[in-house]
């Protein structure tokens, strides 16, 4: 019998992918479950991430003219109803407050009382008070555009949450502009999808397939959605950011008017995009291993951890040896930053320290000990090798080693997601049966070979849609890149109009 | 008859200081109110100013060893009540989770439904929720010190709201410390209070008084309460952060206990602290003037604008000027950043563009017209200059005059704010009488005669507090500098243990 290979994550992604999936993010003590349902706490090394892929992704935002505003939490349910038209099927569980202090009562039990003469909904998304500010705010195209985001919490009650991917409390940020005119908001929508992949493929290193959504995966309201797709390990899809455009619909709903340079009055175009802690999601289930998390090094909080193994008669001479190989990287920048550096001198075994940071995904992991210090020598692991080997390096060299290698991680994470959506990404399947195969093989394989993609032609008739999810499978976008060869609906047999991506998703 | 000078902002401080306050955050655009009552909505220019604000003690909050985390917005009711016994008397006014859903009922109303089994608190502070993660997360003195920060949105019902000093939600940070040692815990209280005040004075150049709160005006449940208070404009104090040394007392209703290095089971010791967007409150009334807002440089999210005067046969050409003025302080760093400058090209008149920047209390104004661009020149206004006269500085010396310039300024608002606490504050009143007739003069004369600080003895003894409170007072703090000569309570007439700061508060 073959002895299973020891790793740091005890549920491995063959065994039971989803379990990993949770594993991983205790192992590297990225998040928890809080007392409160679907609510998680997001710990330090989690929120280290996030506040990376927040600073990235903010200074694009506003790179590209936008301005950062903050709006109430609370939205009143007066001011849903007005949008009632196009909130329907759509965010229905919402937190709603009805009272606005608490009291002991008669038995000693804390109780609502002082019921609020109209109910506050928790903010689901901002388009509702955001667009009756614009209505205020707007009366000109001398105002236009108004280019804001912000970041905030949102609330949408989920039955079934899962850490960073479906919570009910949950941090984003939200973009919602005005524009005097059709071309403007569509080239707004356009940019800010944009935005978005280069964040996802230049931070987090994580290929996207950028495309429009089909008709019933619209946002409610929309004239049109658009969405980059990531692939996980598992084949599946996950959405890491959607970009709107709303033509006129919300500026009708909100009375959104202003007077243009003929001096009529017409209703603004919007949009708005949104992007969320969801993406440390897509970030766990493309990078993460057996051994727990990898960072690309552009998010990771400490992308050096020295570690140093105090035994010998010297562990203070030790310690500051490993001071010293820090002090190399002073100044010295890899993918864009000042290469952060740690030493870790807490009071565990050094093995112990390594696994940590390990199941963490620190791109590069130190060990000094006296060996090392006698040869002026450092002894490091890079994250990304799967034998986790370790190798030795002068102290002269250590510093232009750590700034190679992290641009080189940076690099490798990318590329090896990218041959995998290339791999598992099918092309050619034309029928309906042979597409049912595809995605019912999946039960049985183990999550490496699960269907993935599947870059199938569409006519868009009725029906289509509603038939497909009876695979489990979706359309996760109409992608900007098409062959623009002609053949049949995989779906209905129809005449094809497009091409779409199908796959099951998070 | 006198004619009145002609002012930006229509109620001078003399005329309404309350109703001036209102009209300096209209005038400078930072905030409004939004349709929920209490809630208001932080607009660029005042959001700006906040980042910044935040940015700079976020810096020092993670240079003193803290790192970011994120915890729920929402508390379950019964951790509210096992902490009951101290929030007795405190923040019983919160808003309370009720319903998961709204519903379209059979009136075509949406209503509430799903009611939650147990109801949620929107956090006013969560002490509580992070006292239940630290008791599942602390084993052993190894896993001690715990250093948490968060920033967050929190609510406290509010009945009189007031923008930034007063509002149902507003957003501040909040940090959770847990410690071995009494003395440990002691420490961070300080060195958390001395970081306020850093951000306090250096940042927002707002001279504080350090100090400890008496017993009245402690947080419910702490052992010891310390704040910085500053000096508003109209003599009253803003109490703009505070930190709690909490002993044991959380650590207990919280269950929070570690095993010792002898291997004995005790309670940690707990620290809070926190500040919030009221600091921008602060901001306003300490530096803001009739004619609107001054910015210190470190927090104006521009520092200088540059205004084309479009006049002329070629306003292309002026506009290049401009953008050549702005290219000349690239690379130019003042108050610890490189500098903000701006192009203001908007298609408006100049003189209103100067006078929206003059009322957003940008430092630097400058204006450029035909005749600068003739001369190689820029004319410039400062706005700390009371006269906001005109000055035309050469296009070599302008880089070199607005760094200079930045830097003077930041330090001239502190300064003149320093001259008005001391000048304010009255040293020597000894008995009730005089005590009362000090401020009960306010009422009959202007802002910026009113009674401002009194620093006099006071005896401890019961009774007191709630005697100072009939003449409108209250203790701001303990000073940590302290005369340490005797004398009898001015309150009581017992003899002195301390000195204290009285005034009127916000």
């Amino acid at each position: 019998m073959q002895q299973k290979k020891k790793t740091a994550i005890e549920t491995t992604r063959a065994e039971d992918f989803a379990e990993w999936y949770q594993k991983v993010i205790r192992g590297a003590d990225l998040a928890e479950n809080s007392s409160v349902r679907g609510c998680m706490i997001i710990k330090p090394w989690g929120f280290g991430v996030w506040e990376l892929l927040r600073d990235d992704l903010d200074r694009r935002i506003r790179d590209t003219g936008h301005l950062n505003c903050y709006f109430p939490l609370f939205i009143p349910l007066s001011l849903i109803e007005k949008e009632a038209s196009h909130v329907a099927g759509f965010a229905k569980e919402m937190a709603v407050v009805t009272h606005h202090r608490i009291e002991v009562d008669e038995n000693g039990k804390l109780v609502p009382t002082a019921p609020l003469e109209e109910p506050l909904i928790v903010r689901p998304t901002s388009e509702t008070i955001i667009g009756e500010a614009f209505a205020n705010w707007i009366q000109s195209y001398r105002d236009l555009p108004v280019l804001l985001n912000q970041w905030a919490n949102v609330v949408r009650w989920e039955m079934r949450p899962r850490m960073f991917l479906r919570t009910t409390e949950f941090l984003w940020q939200e973009g919602h502009t005005a524009h005097a005119t059709r071309a403007e908001a569509e080239q707004e929508t356009a940019t800010m999808l944009e935005v978005y992949a280069r964040t996802l493929e230049d931070a987090l290193a994580i290929p996207v397939i950028k495309g429009e959504k089909s008709a019933g995966e619209r946002f409610p309201g929309a004239v049109a959605t658009y969405s980059i797709e990531a692939m996980m390990q598992d084949g599946r899809a996950l959405q890491a950011g959607t970009s709107h455009y709303l033509g006129q619909n919300f500026a009708r709903a909100a009375n959104i008017r202003y007077q243009t340079k003929a001096g009529e009055l017409d209703h603004v175009y919007t949009t708005s995009w949104g992007s969320s802690t969801r993406m440390i999601g897509a970030l766990i289930m493309t990078h993460a291993d057996d051994n727990g998390l990898r960072l690309p090094p552009r998010v990771a909080p400490r992308q050096v951890v020295i570690v140093p193994i105090l035994r010998g008669d010297d562990p203070g001479a030790i310690l500051d040896y490993c001071e010293s190989a820090k002090a190399r990287l002073a100044g010295m920048s890899a993918v864009g930053a000042p290469i952060r550096c740690h030493v870790d001198a807490r009071d565990m075994p050094a093995p112990e320290k390594r696994w940590e940071w390990i199941r963490k995904g620190v791109p590069l992991i130190c060990e000094v000990g006296p060996r090392d210090m006698a040869q002026s020598a450092v002894t490091y692991t890079y994250r990304n090798d799967p034998d986790l080997g370790r190798q030795t390096v002068p102290l002269d060299r250590f510093a232009p080693m750590c700034a190679d290698t992290l641009e080189r991680l940076q690099r490798d994470l990318f590329d090896e997601a990218r041959r995998r959506l290339a791999a598992r990404t099918v092309d050619g399947i034309e029928t309906w049966a042979d597409l049912a195969a595809h995605f019912s093989a999946d039960d049985s394989v183990p999550y490496d070979r699960q269907a993935g993609f599947v870059r199938a032609k569409w006519s868009g008739a009725d029906g289509t849609e509603q038939k497909l999810k009876e695979l489990g499978v979706t359309i996760r976008n109409i992608p900007f890149e098409q062959s623009r060869t002609e053949g049949k609906c995989v779906a209905g047999g129809g005449p094809a109009t497009t091409e779409v991506i199908l796959a099951r998703a998070y």
